[in-house]
């Protein structure tokens, strides 16, 4: 069977669904194309934080870019609802980031300092047990970011294949995409192993594999490696923990269910995805230094995921310079949640305008071009 | 359905599985009762250890009892796999008690004291990580207990009750029992939920649950409440653990297939079984500061017990004096895998004879009648 698309979405991720989403609004038929099952992966092994303040680094493009898409979220998941039917639990209570040494307290103060400094609103609460009592007594300062928020990562990318399939994309789960096709410098579709797909247009979103496509030689794969994260889930805690809580050794986050979240590692583990004895024990230590009530709650499960990193920790986000039609969308690291709305928008413009006016000249993919190419 | 036999066992744990056994084959139509499923509670949540020296607290009548059955085990289990054709894993490799701070040393330099002087081998390895590389740089000494030893427990359990079946046992499982019955303070047999069974004895092997017999008015139960164990299962540690370690805050111990076991907790948690983030983060730490590269092992699975402790933690072992044929054999606490051979043997000796040579007076029923009785 021959398939013809306007545009192949290589990756059924959340960025992939929501890029896919996006192109079906605008008119454009689209097929992703996904090697195992919608929504797994990274996106599945994320915490769903929408909190460009209380997980930034510093100030610069990455934090503009996050702090526009969280400024859609809002506005965005109203639609997927409607679009859906799903809940996708979105929460704007805030995060509450806690210090537990003196140490902490300086990087946290330094933190807020610039962030006020750049407008953006922190509140420093210095009796922090007063505003969240599950804090333990290691806890010495917190901070506020009331302008960060949540949504449940899984029913995010549950609201956003049905909302992408009743915009009229075609969703093809467990197909590996063998190779990218061109002629003459232009894409003309994927070769999948459900046979051909004919298409102008090919959009990487396949995350940590994204650098493994069986593009055309001569094409540079963008530089994306796994970074492995695990995630342990404990159960019985919505009073506990009400609310995010991170530190920085780790968080823990409440889901409606009563389920708790509590991650996260950052490995160098290649591909192998597994949850390992060291990785629990320092996830659930922190844990329940943060939150000493924690050791009561019953261990519901385990999981790992592979974020898409890249050298520079920024997405990579627009048309490759290399070969016409090839779009990446893709090496969204820690913050493929929060820029999921964003990235969607950037790439329909790229795809339907050839340009878009959004904030993403910094993570376009030529920016490594130098010093891959031949 | 009305049911008859010489002996009703109540519980099919490996105590009353081994006793079961050990009757039939003496020539009594035995019939055991279990309210879940054989092999369950805290004969599944056991590291199998056949290690009195290991895990004894000092000398005393229960380190006599449990040299005495780890004599035994050798032997027995060599029956057990002739009868029932399930191999139990019985390794005699001894068991290295890593210590590791100064106070821990002092704990085991007394302990390997006290153990010498009673006759018994233990070796000090000045240079523990010599003999067990795996060990990780805060071991300052170790002992070695080259005669304490092993076997796989949820095998045990499966032998068992073949063994017990094909030597004639019925066994009833998914069937409580609601009250045992008496006529003129002699045992008549028991209600279950199958219906009534009538037998003149009536073993309690009900383990945790052996105080909630429902025994006529005036008879005392057992002093046994629960006493909550956790455990934590990795994968793929054949190479880094192979042979049981100790520490004072928590074993390892491989299996023959690879998974290794970590625990363990002491917890009046009453009879809620449920593995909690404390007790995990507790003993995963504890495991990966003894072997640090259990740290990269992957983590499997978690699962508490409950153990059926007793105000002296010594088992209760023999004839109940208040109520003729009501025969007890429960509170083994943390050494029912050891003790199974000789409780199987006294019992039986005290079922089919009225009295037993075996060195049991130390766990007699009445010990606890004084401060008990009205």
């Amino acid at each position: 069977m021959r398939r013809t698309a306007d545009v192949v979405v290589v990756g059924g991720g959340v960025i992939g669904c929501a890029v896919a989403r996006e192109l079906a609004r605008r008119g454009a038929r689209t097929i992703v194309v996904e090697r195992g099952e919608v929504g797994a992966e990274a996106t599945r092994a994320a915490a769903g934080m929408v909190a460009p303040q209380a997980e930034s680094s510093g100030p610069g493009p990455l934090l503009r870019l996050g702090i526009a898409s969280r400024e859609r979220y809002a506005a965005w998941t109203e639609a997927l609802a409607a679009e859906s039917g799903v809940d996708v639990e979105y929460r704007t209570d805030g995060i509450v980031y806690a210090a537990l040494t003196a140490a902490d307290v300086r990087v946290l103060a330094a933190r807020a300092r610039w962030q006020r400094a750049a407008g953006l609103r922190v509140e420093r609460l210095a009796h922090p047990r007063r505003h969240v009592p599950a804090l333990g007594p290691q806890v010495r300062m917190a901070l506020h970011f009331p302008d960060d928020h949540r949504v449940n990562n899984e029913r995010l990318a549950t609201a956003l294949v049905v909302a992408a399939r009743r915009a009229g994309v075609a969703v093809l789960e467990r197909t590996p995409v063998a190779a990218v096709r061109a002629r003459r410098g232009k894409v003309t579709g994927v070769d999948t192993g459900a046979g051909p797909v004919d298409a102008p247009v090919v959009v990487n979103a396949a995350g940590a594999w994204a650098g493994r496509l069986g593009l055309p030689p001569g094409v540079a794969p963008p530089p994306v490696f796994p970074v492995r994260g695990q995630i342990i889930v404990l159960r019985g805690g919505l009073e506990v923990v009400p609310r995010p809580l991170y530190s920085l050794r780790g968080y823990v986050v409440p889901r409606v269910d009563g389920r708790v979240l509590a991650g996260s590692t950052l490995e160098d583990a290649g591909y192998e995805k597994r949850v390992t004895a060291g990785a629990a024990a320092d996830i659930l230590a922190a844990a329940c230094a943060m939150v000493p009530r924690l050791a009561g709650l019953t261990l519901d499960t385990a999981y790992a995921g592979l974020r898409p990193a890249t050298p520079d920790h920024r997405p990579i986000i627009g048309a490759a310079p290399d070969l016409d039609g090839l779009v990446h969308a893709t090496g969204h690291y820690r913050s493929g949640i929060l820029l999921a709305p964003i990235t969607a928008e950037a790439i329909a413009d790229v795809v339907m305008d050839g340009r878009t006016a959004l904030p993403v000249a910094a993570m376009r993919p030529g920016r490594f071009a130098r010093r891959r190419r031949r």
